[in-house]
């Protein structure tokens, strides 16, 4: 596949070089719109520019929609007035205002300028919208009926508006003051006699969104009812737009990335990971490692304190790393699973009870069954005392029970109080762990060996 | 939300005990079949089938669809033969696969016994499949159209077949043998004229996938291809099936799913997490518990080997986890980010030489902020010597180096060689940096403070 790609650039750099336009343009046409988005985004500006000129106009645009923003850039500026104007009057508002969010300010103006007024207005409303709103990934083409409109009335004005693929499919009926009142989709029109009307037909029992929700919400309602389409509401109950199921995937997508951006302890962006420069890559990663370096003096002072420990007994030194790391993984365990449970919603905070019930079942499990795989290699292999080796498989079992009770309960708290419960993952956790596992640590080591 | 539900739930409770049908009924009505399918699952099994008959026929199965199996089984054993047929009738068949697998065999004897011998044939079939096929996720239900047919006619077998919302819109066109030879949408229908031909106006170039296609790169082509359906074939290109985009859905999240556990050390399973028992946990977690606890065993060698250094300088313990931590954080960091960006598709194998300077030049950045912080920090408040310092600083950077770039090359060399890269996170990245980091730390040690 990797290769198939690979040789297809090189043709088409060749069909460019060798000026065969007229080849080029077979096959091209072959192909769907993402696959030529991909090929172009491979090719030098110059080349693109070149290339470009040869889609036919509604392959044009959909080819446009479909790059990555510094490609599409740098089509825009090699544009003329009347060939950006082409483009735009082909794109979709909710497309139009993607573009425009990732453009510098110069290129917006010049855009804006050459936009429909009634178009330029909606791509306006749609970017005064909070960034991860339901309104911010709308769109507000829908094809809406009027409740006494009969199925061949609503059929002629879907071939009127004639708009998108997944647009066309779900009809919304609203009244004179635009309120929703209905659903129709196009199966129920297919299925029913020309003559009946549109309110005999329609669903009255609307699932809908407000434009003010949350985006990941409105992708979760994709999820849980199958949804191909949603409408988006106003604070009056006005119909303003819909999100389409192509947007609702990729904010899931977008969701679950993030999560695993803040369970590694990352600052999440949208931005991909070979888009960004070592500068913002940084600025993402520093200041958790910094908090958590810096948290890490509890360690540093715990080990202080048992200085006359470690030293009447150096060999407990060499089972640190170990036993922080083993109790670490079990607390990652823990937090992952639950994180993931509440984002997908199978975890509610009426569970918590059941859900650390649940974990110290599992911890004890767990713990007793490392101690004594433990307490056995230390004794057969390290050959250290069976006092030490107590010791060593002692503090495990206690100290997975905290991890795996510390790991399950911090997330679930960090999403009552209104934090995002991916934050009180691994790393977060880890840096908890490490001290109270070096501070039972010592002091089973103290009792049991009867040390200072 | 939560406390509505709870009070709908009390409500539905009370009307059960005084035996008000008729009231039930109509607040059932209202409901669509996601909620009333929630709802149903807050019931005991007694009540449960008491409420389940005031359902109409239709309803009833699509409410069935959205139940866990452990509720659905229940249902099952209490349906007389003639309520299992309807319901079993009204199912299609990609949902009754997905109840069959998970329903013990007896019952499964008592669904195939009453299902529609077609349709039986039809579920053996899809149940061959591997379990993560394409195959297994795909439906039979779909409208198929022939090249001659005119758009008129596509419009009667449409209503004809009458098929569910996903699987209605996107229509397939195949030849006598059933090869599949193009695609036409309800949209294009729509807007073409009764008279047109359906060879005319269909699009030729159908992406498809194979029946044994890996069920992740199906729901991936959904993504980039703003997919509502994707047609199956055979090995001999015959079309034999459709997924759709909410199964495509399912796929993505349970695909992100595994990747978050894969990062935690946890064997990935599809059963949500508060329906597992402890033992269930207690193996998905075990196996890399046991296995990262015994690799740790090399870093346990290598204090031991350096117990000179660090019996002439006790102080150097205390810094062990607070290093170990912060490499093992910067290792997740690298780790995650490059995971995620293969699963997405925004990293390819040949960018592995981009991706290791990338992580250098980060890495340097990061490793170089951290220690001046840290020297400041231990000069300052832990008042450790300049010397101690600088050790602690210096393997600072060096590590955080090597944990970059090994937690960025080991996925992509686990994805070249055909393993999953999620296993190469947090986890087992950190086993590694921990070794690695001491080793730097004691010989830089030993070197700077000329110890033993």
């Amino acid at each position: 596949m990797d290769e198939m790609f690979e040789t297809l650039v090189e043709n088409i750099k060749e069909l460019i070089h060798s000026k065969n336009w007229a080849k080029l343009k077979v096959i091209l046409e072959d192909m769907n719109e993402q696959d030529i988005a991909e090929l172009f985004m491979e090719l030098e500006e110059r080349e693109l520019t070149l290339v470009y000129r040869l889609l036919p106009k509604e392959l044009a645009a959909e080819v446009f929609v479909n790059m990555e923003p510094e490609y599409q850039e740098a089509l825009i500026r090699a544009f003329s007035d009347s060939e950006l104007r082409e483009v735009l009057d082909e794109l979709y508002v909710d497309d139009a205002v993607d573009m425009i969010e990732e453009m510098p300010a110069t290129l917006v103006k010049r855009i804006l300028r050459h936009t429909d007024p009634e178009v330029r207005k909606s791509i306006n409303e749609i970017l005064r919208y909070p960034e991860d709103s339901a309104g911010s990934i709308m769109t507000i083409e829908y094809v809406d009926l009027k409740r006494n409109m009969t199925v061949a009335d609503a059929f002629t004005r879907i071939r009127r508006t004639g708009v998108d693929k997944e647009t066309i499919y779900t009809c919304y009926v609203t009244d004179s003051k635009r309120k929703l009142k209905g659903v129709v989709t196009a199966k129920d029109l297919l299925l029913s006699d020309e003559s009946d009307l549109i309110r005999d037909i329609m669903e009255p029992n609307v699932i809908s969104a407000s434009t003010f929700e949350d985006k990941e919400v409105v992708a979760d309602m994709f999820q849980k009812y199958d949804l191909l389409a949603l409408p988006v509401v106003d604070s009056e109950e006005r119909l303003v737009g819909i999100v389409t199921v192509d947007d609702a995937i990729d904010v899931l997508q977008e969701e679950a990335t993030e999560d695993i951006e803040k369970m590694a302890a990352i600052t999440p962006t949208d931005k991909p990971y070979l888009k960004m420069s070592v500068i913002e890559n940084f600025k993402k990663r520093i200041p958790w490692l910094m908090l958590l370096m810096v948290s890490a003096t509890f360690t540093e002072k715990i080990i202080n304190h048992f200085e006359g420990t470690l030293t009447a007994c150096v060999a407990l030194t060499a089972f640190i790393p170990m036993l922080t790391g083993t109790c670490g993984n079990c607390g990652a365990q823990s937090s992952a699973t639950i994180i993931r449970g509440l984002s997908l919603g199978d975890i509610e905070f009426r569970d918590t009870l059941k859900v650390i019930f649940k974990e110290l079942r599992i911890a004890l499990v767990c713990g007793i069954a490392l101690a004594i795989v433990n307490f056995a290699k230390l004794m057969i292999f390290d050959s250290v005392g069976p006092w030490v080796a107590l010791v060593v498989s002692f503090t495990m079992i206690m100290a997975v029970v905290f991890a795996k009770v510390v790991g399950s309960v911090l997330p679930v708290i960090a999403k009552k109080v209104g934090f995002d419960p991916a934050v009180m993952s691994s790393p977060f956790i880890s840096t908890i762990v490490d001290a109270v596992t070096l501070l039972i640590y010592f002091t089973v080591a103290t009792n049991i060996l009867n040390l200072k």
